[in-house]
C-alpha cells in the first residue's frame, strides 16, 4: 500500500488533540505515515491521554517549539480559536510548511487568515465531515477519515502546490476530498450539518423530562447530535450565522405549511411534504 | 422459562402482517407461546412473504372466519382502519376473546370503540413502542418488543380481567407494558414520536438536493425516520393533529427564540438552548 512520497512526513504538528485531531494522530501512526507527531494543547491532561492513547508520539503545551520543525501542521480546534492558531503556527514553524485546520465553518476561517504573510507557511482550509456527538480522544478512532469526505476551501491566493500537498494528506487518511469555496462549504454545511444540529438541540430541549422515559428509537435518532459540545456548536452556529439563518428560514417556511395543513386537516398537503422528506431520504443510505 | 397460564395461547389471530404483525407472529412463534397463528390480511401476497418467514402458521383473506376461534385478536392495521376492523373482529370472534391493536394513536381509536357491545370480545389498546422506518414483514423480527416499552390503554370501562390478558400478552413477548390512559398516551407520543417524525421530514424537505452528497451521520440520523411509510404517518400525525399542533406550537416557539438569539449574536442565549437540549439528551444512552 503507498501514498506516494508527497504523503509521507517526518514530522506532523497536531494542535488540539481531541476526537478529530486524536484521530488525526491514530490515522498517521497506524498507517506508518509520520515518525513524529507533535500533540499540542493548552492543558498537560488531554496531552497525556492522547499520548497514552497512541495518538502523538511527543506533547508540548508551547505551541511555537512544537511547530518548528513541522513539515504539515493541523490545527484542530474550536472555530473561535482556529484563525489565532494557525497564526501562531505560521509565526514559527518552517516557511516551507503547508498549516490546514479541521473546522466546521470554513469563510470566517480563509478570511481571517487571508492577509497571512505570503513568503511564509501556506494555509489551506479543511472541513473532515467526520463528527460525533462525542468529543475527546478517548473516542477518537484510526479509521474516523475512512470512506467520508473531507472538504479542502482554498482560495484564489492558494498556490497549487499547497492544495496539492492537504489533498494528498487527508487522501493518505482515507478520506474523499472535495473541493469548494469557504462560501459554497458554508452554505451546504449549513443545511447539512448546523441546521440539523440546531433542529436536534430545539427538538430535545422542546421535549419534556417527564416524557422521555418514553423515548423510543425515533427521538433517539431525531435528537442524537444534540449530545455534542455545547460551547463548540455555539460557536460554529454563530460564527455560520447568515447561511444558518438562511436554513432555518427554508425549514421555518416548510413547518408553517405542515401546521396549516394540519390544522386544515389538508391529508393531500400533508402527504406531500412527507414524499418529499422521503425521497430525500431515501437517496441516502441507513 | 414460564410465562404463566395466561400466557399461553391455543389461537392467536392478527389482522395486518407487516413489520408489527410479523414481529408479534415471530415472537410467538420462538417462544413457544402459540399453537396457531393465523395471519388475516387484505391481500394475498404479504400474507405468503408471512408464511415464508414463519411469522404465522395459518393465512386467510375472511377476517370473519380468521379470528372464529382466536382467543387473542391483534389488530396490527394503519390507525384509520383499526376501528373498523375491530368491530369486524368483535362481531365475529368467541365472546370471551380479547383484542387488541398495535397503533401509534389511542385516543380516537378507544373511544371510536367505546361503544362495542359489553356481552362479546373485550378491546383493550396498545402501543408497541418498537417501531421502524422500515415496514413489511421483511423487516420483522421476534426481538422487536424485548425490553422495549408497549403502552396499553384501558378506560373506565375495560375490565380488570381483560387488561390483565392484554399485559400478559404483551410481557410474554418481552416487553416492558406501562399503562397510561389514552389522552395521556397521545400527549406524550405526540412529543416523544410525532413531533420528531414531522420535523425530520420537514428537515429532509427542506434540503436541497443539491446539498445531499455532503450528507454525514448528523442528517443521516437527525433524518432517518423520515424514510417511513408516508400514508401511515400521514394517518396518525392528522389523527393525533391536536396534540401534534400543541408539541410543534412549542418547538415553534424555541425555534423563534433561537433565531432572535442567533439575529442578535447573543451567544449565552444560544448556548443556553444547546445546554438544555443536551441535558434532555444525555438523559438517555446512544
Amino acid at each position: 500500500l503507498s501514498y506516494g512520497v508527497a504523503s509521507n512526513w517526518h514530522s506532523i504538528a497536531i494542535v488540539g488533540v481531541g476526537l478529530i485531531g486524536g484521530s488525526v494522530g491514530l490515522a498517521l501512526r497506524e498507517r506508518g505515515l509520520a515518525r513524529r507527531i507533535v500533540g499540542i494543547g493548552r492543558r498537560k491532561e488531554p496531552l497525556e491521554r492522547a499520548m497514552h492513547r497512541g495518538a502523538v508520539t511527543e506533547t508540548t503545551l508551547d505551541l511555537a517549539g512544537g511547530v518548528r520543525e513541522a513539515e504539515l501542521v493541523v490545527v484542530s480546534r474550536p472555530v473561535e480559536r482556529i484563525v489565532e492558531d494557525v497564526r501562531e503556527a505560521a509565526a514559527h514553524c518552517p516557511a516551507t510548511a503547508v498549516i490546514t485546520d479541521a473546522g466546521s465553518t470554513k469563510r470566517a476561517i480563509v478570511e481571517g487568515l487571508r492577509d497571512l504573510r505570503r513568503d511564509g507557511a501556506a494555509f489551506v482550509g479543511s472541513h473532515p465531515m467526520a463528527g460525533s456527538q462525542k468529543s475527546g480522544v478517548e473516542h477518537a478512532a484510526a479509521d474516523l477519515f475512512s470512506g467520508r469526505t473531507t472538504v479542502i476551501t482554498p482560495d484564489e491566493s492558494t498556490s497549487a502546490e499547497a492544495i496539492r500537498r492537504v489533498r494528498g494528506f487527508w487522501s493518505a487518511l482515507g478520506a474523499n476530498v472535495v473541493t469548494l469555496s469557504p462560501a459554497d462549504h458554508d452554505e451546504v454545511v449549513a443545511t447539512i450539518s448546523h441546521l440539523p444540529h440546531a433542529v436536534a438541540s430545539i427538538l430535545a430541549a422542546s421535549t419534556p423530562v417527564e416524557h422521555l422515559p418514553l423515548a423510543a428509537t425515533g427521538w433517539l435518532d431525531t435528537t442524537r447530535v444534540a449530545a455534542g459540545d455545547v460551547d463548540m456548536w455555539r460557536q460554529i452556529l454563530q460564527q455560520n450565522r447568515e447561511c444558518v439563518l438562511q436554513s432555518i428560514h427554508r425549514f421555518g417556511k416548510l413547518l408553517e405549511g405542515f401546521v396549516t395543513a394540519l390544522e386544515q386537516e389538508d391529508g393531500e398537503a400533508i402527504a406531500e411534504i412527507l414524499a418529499i422528506g422521503k425521497q430525500r431520504r431515501d437517496a441516502l443510505a441507513d
